[in-house]
């Protein structure tokens, strides 16, 4: 038992990362029932969407969810209010300012999480009143923070200016991934990329497999102009890095990204054409598999690491 | 005691890295006097200073040390012949193919690890014969691989598909961070920038200065047409990256980089015309300390981290 299993009430300290077109009901109840905490990602829903996805998890699940939303959307204040009368427990805020909600949701007793990518809003998350922070690394998947602080560099920083439960994201695909960054001072871990490719995400098929197939470099932070995201390299990411490296404008940039390319990519299965968000992880996932068996292997594999380094041997001197 | 601590006679399973301009005689031999593996540096040293420093090593200290050779430059040849025939008992390669120098070195009673940034090139070396590898991340200060991988995705990734002893670099500047790598299958470390910013390092004092007051996002991996590398900001840096963003050749880069930089900034100390090569764990490095209190406080910290592991209690669920 630890801090971020005390607070949401879970058996194993692991949060599914809520996403854009990968997380809802099926995927979130699931990580729920396996002992994790599921998030729904309300990033990528209409309002009418997201009550429908609340009314199928409260149905599908009695153990502890959320809900993840991302603050640059125009709906926000509809989602807020759906969130309050459904009565959600959790929600985890991301790509805005902490100050700006944590206060009324509190007020509402929900637990309230804000996702950071420096330390400068880890601090601003605690004086907003958040009950934990996650902290999420250069390589994960989908948008990311402009200082491109890797994992392994970042939790020492934000452990650093808070005494907060931290949840560790990007980059984590195993146990042994989870134990290293408890290691660094991470209470628990957030999941997105395995998730995002297991039996039960909504993400399309096709964006499974190229989750499974891809390797070593098949993503980068690109658009950093715009707001940087990783990808997964295809036609149209060679397009923009293209026009980036021949020095496009912040506004031919966005006349290319257009509208609606991330739900092209992984809920319709455009694999060239889409927007294709997933982390670096993505070349160590080798299949499609139950959120049942993820979750196992990942549990396994924390306990077993974690035997190794009790036992001594290599780990002493 | 483990695969790295017998492989090089040590007691601690810390490799300072070979840095241009940081490690000399000083800094080298205190860190094998500390316990660690020192590396002389050749990348920024003719064959006489070469020559010069390796006298100098071995009346500094009776403990293991090696040195780190970039393949990349033209007085390859003559450093190897230096290094033969003054009975170097270790060398680190890099920035080249793995296949050219090792079969000779191992020849003659050589202990050989060369650094990679992808698997690829880890396959490359154990077939070419090295004893070890070392797997660099994307977080780590200098040249730097073109997949962008970061330590905790490459270390996983090297030890799929390699079982020779491994040694994790990029992003490590406590014992934290190098249990958080050997959990994830490292038997060792590589640490450069702790190290770069010591007492004993070469390094101008300007440029030491620079790296503790270095805070979050202070360094990027730009130069990406050219050879990548990580840098500080800096009015050379500013130049540099606004003439990327807005689609300089490869000719005009290399123009505007001339030759000299890394010299000018590192060893010279001007902070603004130079090039200043350090890691993203700059962020969090607080003073400018002799080899044998960072060392102390290295392994303090690993114990201290292994102890809460074994204790339970957070890690058991």
């Amino acid at each position: 038992m630890n801090r971020i299993t005390e607070l949401f009430k879970i058996k194993y300290p692991v949060i599914q990362g809520g996403m854009v077109w990968c997380s809802g009901w099926k995927l979130a109840s699931e990580v729920s029932n396996s002992g994790g905490l599921g998030l729904l990602g309300a990033g990528s829903m209409h309002p009418e969407t997201l009550l429908e996805h609340i009314h199928k998890m409260k149905k599908a699940t009695s153990k502890p969810w959320g809900i993840n939303i991302p603050l640059l959307y125009p709906e926000t204040d509809k989602i807020m209010d759906i969130v309050i009368n459904e009565g959600v427990k959790v929600v985890f805020t991301s790509a805005g300012n902490p100050a700006k909600w944590t206060g009324l949701l509190k007020s509402k007793g929900i637990t309230v999480v804000h996702v950071v990518a420096n330390s400068k809003f880890a601090k601003k998350s605690e004086e907003a009143g958040v009950d934990a922070i996650v902290a999420e690394g250069f390589e994960a998947g989908g948008h990311n923070g402009r200082e491109e602080t890797t994992t392994l560099v970042l939790i020492p920083q934000i452990r650093k200016v808070t005494s907060l439960p931290l949840i560790a994201a990007g980059g984590i695909g195993s146990g042994k991934a989870m134990l290293a960054v408890m290691a660094l001072g991470a209470d628990g871990v957030q999941i997105g990329s395995l998730f995002a490719a297991s039996k039960e995400s909504s993400a399309h098929d096709n964006f499974k497999r190229r989750i499974v197939e891809a390797g070593e470099g098949d993503t980068a932070l690109i658009m950093k102009k715009l707001v940087p995201v990783r990808l997964l390299r295809n036609e149209f990411f060679e397009k923009i890095t293209g026009a980036e490296q021949s020095g496009a404008t912040t506004m031919e940039l966005m006349k290319m990204l257009g509208k609606g390319r991330p739900k092209k990519g992984m809920f319709e299965g455009d694999m060239e054409e889409g927007e294709l968000e997933i982390g670096q992880v993505s070349a160590l996932i080798d299949g499609i598999k139950p959120v049942s068996a993820i979750m196992r292997e990942l549990i396994d594999d924390y306990r077993k690491t974690k035997e190794k380094i009790v036992a001594g041997g290599i780990f002493d001197f």
